[in-house]
């Protein structure tokens, strides 16, 4: 096929790429929950004939509600059923019923940890912040195999089986850049376009809308949080191929239900019945402000909880050691410790333990009030809401514990190592601490607030919505979730106090915590670069100069091979700088170190070892031949004391061999001793050592040569910063280009050079490798606005001493005018 | 007041001058808008309790309802009650009634034509496309001061009053990029912080979202509107900042509407009340497609069209003599065409001509059905919907009018030179549009299309909804309108039908025609990119060596005045190169032009000639009168003889003495003629010329010095990109960083320079510039892999050479270890 064919195809491709990366997301949703839609809509269909006798007047509306709920029922796959099934089964015995709650989940967790650990220990945990990492420009290629792919799915199935409190965005959002990126490596092999790096970011940024949107169903929200939760800096020409991307698996995935014959037609997932003429009143606004700013501060508290026991697990050694030893104990351990806390008879009955994460969300954004139930409303109960209401507790009690619990149960959740996320039960909690203060609220003002005649009641539900909102908001520092929010309940009458909680909630959370993807980066130390905060204007302050490393490894062009070696010795940095000589310093490039390390092997490496070594050997048999025949052992004599002379000289020359090459040393005077001595007559031990400093010689006048860059790749314009850019700028120009390393110039001089460590290190403020300081405070005085120039100039100066110094021919002579003008 | 107490206050003064600039915004707002609210408000309460009594039913709704669409009523401000008092008091002439339907329009757009003309003409128009420009980086300032604020508001003003089809959003991002600026400066006086220019760009790039958010009091909608508009690359750490300053001024915009008894609580501005169980069928779904296909297709036409306008307005050189003698003339003209057009007794009663563009909008999203009044709705005909209803014309052929008029019109008006937006026109078009092909598909499917039973009827009203969405997003190529109508409407059940409808009107849109945005930016030719189009492939494959000048206008480190003075009198690039020497072409830095001019002038400025004039002319002076003493005859012919022979030699000299400097030279003459001459006591010409060609000689001098750099400013890391950077990626880079021109360098090596020029040309595909050239298709056929390193050695090589050829004393010979080795 010729290659404009090629590339007219691979055109139209894109796009179905795209939906493909969709609809093969939603392939995998629905895989999860509706793969066991088939046997249960009988049941469905007899639930909802059930509910229908049961009260004729509630036709239409309520045929589709249940539905919904059915669906909910569904959706929490063959594990909710079966460990119903057998714990409803088991009811004349507690221990039974117990056992039969508990060895599901634990089953389920164990094989999925398993699972994962043998396959792919890469697809453990949400994968959005190895996502952050990679659309930052770092190849993390292991978090890309089909390897993990399998892993991931495989395993995100069983855990969310489980019913332990863990999430799917995240993994979702792995999962569909999984797909992006096998689907790019397989249109790869038609060639054309696809083999281009950048066109690979793009497919990734777009699967990451894909991953969130068919989540929720949710493909403005989708496209957002993944925007906000990956990226830095955002192309804007990206954006529509994410709603793009986001629309079709939203859709894919709703239409499917609809063909499920599970819903009439295309709906929300949490749909919503709250009022529409008035939503809530203005003088509500502070008590959804005060949910913002608490959902803030348990957002961190949130974070801090899940970090701290990462950090307590690795840090205690005898747990750690067990642990290692056994790794499937932990996540074990741990899901046994929360579903026995949730066990229903038992503890479980005062925190709504019965229900599944899908029925406390949707219970808990209900339009009807619980704490006061003599209101009637035009909805009737919905079975599951009696999980909330214990005979002898309020039901305030039950929501505290609901909150409590769930919290530091959702923060150990996720540090089970199975693929998981943790967006939902935030989620969850944020609704359910909505749920308290809006029942609150209704207890407090049981005819509403409005004092204008007319009787609007407070509703709960909203306050739900927006808790669920600004909690999981605050976790993940977004304020896409506000929009989630609004396509996951189908209303956006609450969007005011949406907003006004979700922006409260992430000025608190931002200012105590990281997010919590940020900090899972720190926890795994992957190669990011934290975000600036706000507020901080020494970022301003600080120059590049104040944080760069001076003492930078260069080659210079003209260097020799002695010096490469050197060099190669003792940096780190992937790159070297190539500048045109010492005293000069101008910056030409950047080499790989790879580069220059197969330079080096050109130049010492075996082959031209032996073939030196097959050389000399020749070379000396030949002069050993003519040396004995005259006379042997006069010849002997001679070519020993010869020999001697040689050895003394040489030692005294080759003294400063390095150890590195002792080695090679050892493997010449095996070679001799193998090859070489057999065929001659008379090996004495000073000639081979004789040898071996000839070739330790040869070695030296090997290092000693020019290095001949011809066949190496240069980079002929590493990124360059002067060395009074800001910190912040510096910031901003690392990640928006996604640089890993950038080097100071003045006036073309190479000075200093700043890596993503140093950087972070002095955003982090905890500045203390060596070589690098921080501005004092005080810095902030400084005037900045002249002494650049002066500094520049200073530089400028000594470039310019020296070419004069150095009286270059060049095409004009300046003395000859001076002497003119004289 | 110490330095860190400022930087503390004005950190909490951030956060308020952020709501200063949305509550400032909103001010402007309810000043246009709420401007009449008090002596409104008795008529609106009597309205209200006279549509109460007309029904008893419909109490609670109804009422809030009532409300709104008062507010509606009094939203249109004074202009809209004068003109339908004058129109409705002259009942019985209908002549008058035109005069008076007229009158108003007219004098308003001239007044504000005129007004905008005298105190800032930069106000005229949208605004959106200059903040795009600003954003990038380009400094537009005369686009930021208080002149263009204060004639922007009063214009704007004016320009709304007129009932012309035009809108505020573009005028109210540039109001409050205005606010941002200015408070920006004001800032700016108590230093820190505020002097940053990124700073401020990040200040912008939030008043952006503050001027669509208070507009439609969409925050969610108006920050991604703006995004989407004013960005190539957003900073997700500004998101924030603008959902912080959108939400406030949404907040505040509609509580002002709550405190000033409008409304009963914080609702949607457009609230629509489909039905949330059933809003639409599946199987509607192709019609909504169809909606947005030829929303895209009618976006394209509409930015076509406008362009259109403005260019025959500007190609016709007789109506533009005319025009531009008589300012004012061509918005009057217009004016008076579109309203008379509009007029109601004439032909507006065929298209809903007695309505303003709100009460149009309200009608439109409409939820009950007109065509088909047979069926019995829950809500009673409110009286604007009326006009839609002729008595001999079909609701079809008024839509249909409705729409063909309007387009022209909007795209007419939008040409006057007034502050002006086009969003809202179109938005409405849409609506009409969608509203034309719902009625039809209710006029098809009379019982709806869903066939399970229950008759769920066609909402025109959603359709009406998708339309506008759809055909906005195409003439914008936004998807975020899908956002503003669902916050504008109050419900998200249609955002799947939005969703898709606004995608594939990007699509076609985006294939056949720049967004209007982009639209004006060519027109008024400002210093923007272009994006990059989606699936052109030859971006990846044109390399940067392909559209690069390489004829760099360059200046040396040894250079002497004469080089620096030849090079400024031939570039145009705002900076020059600065290499090491012109053999070796290292890339040292750059210099700003008037940095260079300042040294050129430094060197042979005024000061300095007319105090070597003295120092001659004293010198002279010495001479003559000690050459003039010995003998008087003798001397003076011997000092005349002297003299010529110096002309002479000095002619041969000065021969090429350039004509820039002639004027100096009559100066100078004159200068002689008029202080030194009177002094001496003889005269003489040839003395004179003697004198003229010295100082030309002097000239000559100076130029021939070497350039001194100390005291100039020089950029010591320039851009730079490598010859085989791809022009995807170039765009990128160039966008990402808002460059106006990068250094292609190879090595270290400058080879040439590209410019936003030479960009701009290679993306358009105009490529005629000299000494551009594009790739050929078949370059996509070339293997990118292997021939650079190639290339990249060969420079190298030449680099290599030179050095080694100049054999500079360096710290290690070659040629000592060839000999060794031998």
């Amino acid at each position: 096929i010729p290659a404009p064919c090629v590339a007219a195809i691979s055109d139209k491709l894109i796009s179905k790429g795209m939906s493909a990366v969709s609809s093969l997301c939603v392939c995998v949703s629905l895989q999860m929950y509706g793969r066991y839609t088939q046997d249960l809509g009988v049941y469905a269909k007899e639930e909802a004939a059930r509910l229908r006798e049961g009260s004729q007047r509630r036709s239409v509306s309520e045929r589709s509600r249940t539905l919904d709920l059915l669906e909910y029922d569904k959706g929490r796959c063959a594990k909710c059923r079966t460990q119903k099934w057998m714990y409803g089964g088991l009811d004349s015995n507690v221990f039974l019923q117990y056992l039969a709650w508990v060895t599901y989940p634990v089953v389920l967790i164990t094989f999925s940890a398993g699972f994962t650990q043998i396959l792919a220990p890469q697809a453990v945990g949400s994968g959005i912040p190895e996502m952050k990492t990679i659309l930052r420009g770092v190849v993390l290629k292991e978090y890309l195999t089909f390897k993990t792919f399998v892993a991931k799915v495989i395993g995100l199935t069983c855990a969310l089986g489980s019913g332990m409190p863990l999430g799917k965005e995240g993994p979702f959002v792995h999962i569909a850049s999984l797909c992006a990126a096998l689907l790019s490596k397989f249109m790869s092999l038609f060639g054309g376009i696809y083999e281009n790096e950048s066109r690979n970011i793009e497919m990734l940024a777009a699967a990451c809308a894909v991953g969130v949107g068919c989540c929720f169903a949710a493909p403005i929200g989708g496209v957002l949080f993944s925007i906000e939760v990956t990226s830095t800096f955002f192309a804007v020409r990206n954006y529509w191929r994410g709603f793009f991307a986001a629309t079709f698996s939203a859709f894919i995935f709703r239409v499917l239900a609809v063909w499920n014959r599970d819903e009439e037609t295309i709906t929300a997932l949490f749909k919503t019945r709250f009022r529409l003429d008035f939503p809530f009143d203005l003088q509500e606004l502070p008590a959804f402000a005060v949910i913002g700013i608490a959902s803030g501060f348990g957002g961190a508290l949130f974070v801090y909880l899940n970090r701290l026991i990462v950090q307590f697990i690795r840090k205690q050694k005898a747990i750690n050691k067990f642990l290692m030893k056994k790794r499937l104990l932990y996540p074990a351990l741990v899901t046994l410790l929360v579903s026995t806390l949730t066990f229903p008879p038992g503890f479980g009955q005062f925190m709504a333990g019965r229900l599944t994460q899908k029925e406390s969300l949707v219970t808990l954004l209900d339009n009807r009030t619980w704490a006061k139930q003599g209101i009637a409303e035009e909805f009737d109960y919905i079975s599951h809401s009696q999980a909330w209401k214990h005979p002898q507790v309020n039901v305030f009690v039950t929501l505290v514990l609901f909150i409590v619990m769930k919290f530091w149960m959702s923060a150990l959740a996720t540090t089970i190592p199975v693929p998981c996320g943790a967006f939902m039960p935030v989620f969850v909690i944020g609704a359910a601490f909505g749920r308290l203060v809006g029942e609150s609220m209704a207890a407090w003002f049981p005819d509403g607030i409005h004092t204008d005649g007319t009787i609007y009641p407070i509703v709960p539900g909203g306050y739900a919505v927006v808790g669920a909102a600004a909690l999981s908001g605050a976790v993940t520092h977004t304020v896409s979730t506000a929009v989630i929010v609004f396509e996951l309940t189908g209303q956006i009458s609450h969007i005011l106090p949406v907003m006004i909680a979700v922006i409260l909630a992430n000025a608190v959370a931002q200012s105590l915590q990281p997010s919590l993807y940020d900090s899972i980066i720190r926890i795994k130390k992957l190669p990011y670069l934290p975000e600036l905060g706000w507020g901080h204007h020494e970022y301003y302050n600080i120059r590049v100069e104040d944080i760069m490393v001076r003492d930078v490894r260069y080659i210079t062009l003209n260097c020799c091979y002695r010096d490469l070696h050197d060099v190669l010795l003792t940096g780190h940095l992937k790159t070297l700088a190539l500048v045109e000589s010492a005293e000069s310093m101008i910056l030409l490039g950047s080499i790989e170190r790879a580069q220059l390390q197969s330079l080096l092997s050109q130049q010492l490496g075996r082959p031209r070892r032996l073939e030196y070594i097959r050389e000399r050997a020749a070379a000396e048999k030949k002069r050993l031949s003519v040396v004995s025949n005259p006379g042997s052992e006069d010849g002997s004599q001679r070519a020993n004391h010869e020999v001697r002379f040689q050895v003394r000289e040489a030692t005294a020359r080759g003294a400063h061999i390095s150890r590195a090459r002792f080695s090679w040393f050892f493997f010449c005077w095996q070679f001799f001793c193998s090859v070489i001595c057999p065929l001659q007559s008379s090996p004495s031990s000073s000639l081979l050592l004789f040898y071996f400093l000839q070739i330790a010689e040869w070695e030296e006048q090997q290092l000693d040569e020019q290095v001949n860059f011809n066949n190496c790749k240069i980079d002929p314009a590493p990124f360059q910063l002067v060395e009074r850019t800001s910190l912040h700028k510096t910031h901003t120009i690392f990640s928006l280009l996604g640089l890993d390393h950038a080097y100071v110039t003045s006036i073309g001089r190479l000075i200093g050079v700043v890596s993503l460590k140093e950087l972070r290190k002095a955003i982090e403020g905890s500045v203390t490798v060596k070589g690098v300081k921080v501005r004092p405070p005080l810095a902030s005085f400084r005037d900045s606005g002249t002494s650049s120039s002066e500094n520049e100039a200073t530089e400028l100066h000594k470039l310019w001493d020296r070419h004069k110094s150095m009286s270059l021919p060049r095409e004009h002579v300046p003395s000859d005018s001076d002497e003119k003008s004289q």
